[in-house]
């Protein structure tokens, strides 16, 4: 059975995703630094793998026919982290899906993060780790879908969505339970190969706002 | 007659290459914040343009044939700004490039950023951004010369190179003035297209060490 490789699986976004696939009876492979950040999912469909993004994690990679990367280095750090988790783990993550013959590589970016000239003077150094992030993966051959969250919010799931961007910047928002429901959704899904989505909440169900 | 832009012309080794290229009679364009710093020099072969790199800076690309990017973000700012000039201004230097059809884009980029991963904590997050900057350039289509000078000395040229790496980190050195040399050495150079070379102090001409 294949299994999926959640780098990350720790923060907000990746252990809602990672409890959503065992729960649905995937395999995951969880990448964590530490893993009793995970010690409140128990499933035998969960591997914990302890790892750091900032060395190699090749390892974690063995196995696994999908990948989510989740990972972040949080707004709490500065733009070194920023260079080293946000660009250069995720370009590594690339490389080892391509070593290993991903069959795909689900990223969470940014929205933003096609145009990093557009965002704030705070926003700008991550908005371009990003888009140099996303821009290896697509040159790297990995089939990949890439999803471009607006700002993240932590309330409850509306289980409405919109890939289109909204008028307004006060809607350019979504659930981060909203995205893993989109991670969940995206990944082994053919129809969103090789393709780079913006993500809100709307009024669609993920079925619509992906066709 | 061509004209040379050289991003970064009032850094040490852009100012010592925009002094010899109008010396020798090339046109340059010479790209930098403050035109004051170049006031030491004058030359009816030389054009300055007023850019911040942060900023759009494609004007200064209109009417040349051939790219410099000498320019960094220093030793004493923060990774923030690493981010931003070191990538992203390189990188929209390298799309403006492409947009101009230019014939060579000269990259000073760094011993080390072929791989991040053996540089020190301290150096990491700077040869990201050089690795980074220098693969979006080679993905470009952009004619490309890329040179990874060695620790950056400001002792008189010493006249004497080598792109073969030095056996002890010790000889992993090459003053400014060399480096300068050598980006004038490459400018027009066919046999150095679509090449990335290491480049130290040592005992051979430029042209046998480029052999």
């Amino acid at each position: 059975m294949s299994k999926t490789l959640i780098i990350g699986a720790s923060g907000q976004i990746g252990k809602m995703a990672t409890k959503q696939l065992v729960t649905k009876g995937h395999k995951v492979v969880a990448l964590v630094r530490d893993k009793a950040k995970l010690s409140d999912i128990t499933s035998d469909h969960l591997e914990i793998v302890e790892a750091d993004l900032e060395q190699d994690f090749s390892h974690a990679f063995k196995g696994c026919s999908n990948v989510i990367f989740a990972a972040g280095s949080g707004g709490s750090t500065g733009a070194d982290k920023t260079m080293l988790i946000d660009l250069w783990a995720a370009c590594k993550a690339a490389d080892y899906a391509k070593t290993n013959t991903v069959s795909q590589f689900v990223m969470i970016s940014s929205i933003g993060a096609d145009d990093p000239a557009q965002g704030s003077d705070e926003m700008k150094p991550y908005l371009v780790a990003k888009h140099m992030a996303d821009e290896h993966l697509i040159n790297s051959g990995v089939p990949y879908t890439i999803l471009r969250p607006g700002g993240l919010q932590n309330e409850e799931a509306k289980g409405g969505f919109q890939t289109t961007k909204p008028d307004s910047r006060e809607q350019m928002v979504i659930t981060r339970e909203d995205v893993a429901d989109a991670l969940v959704f995206a990944l082994g899904n053919k129809q969103l190969i090789n393709a780079v989505y913006e993500l809100f909440n709307g009024d669609q169900t993920l079925e619509q706002a992906f066709d």
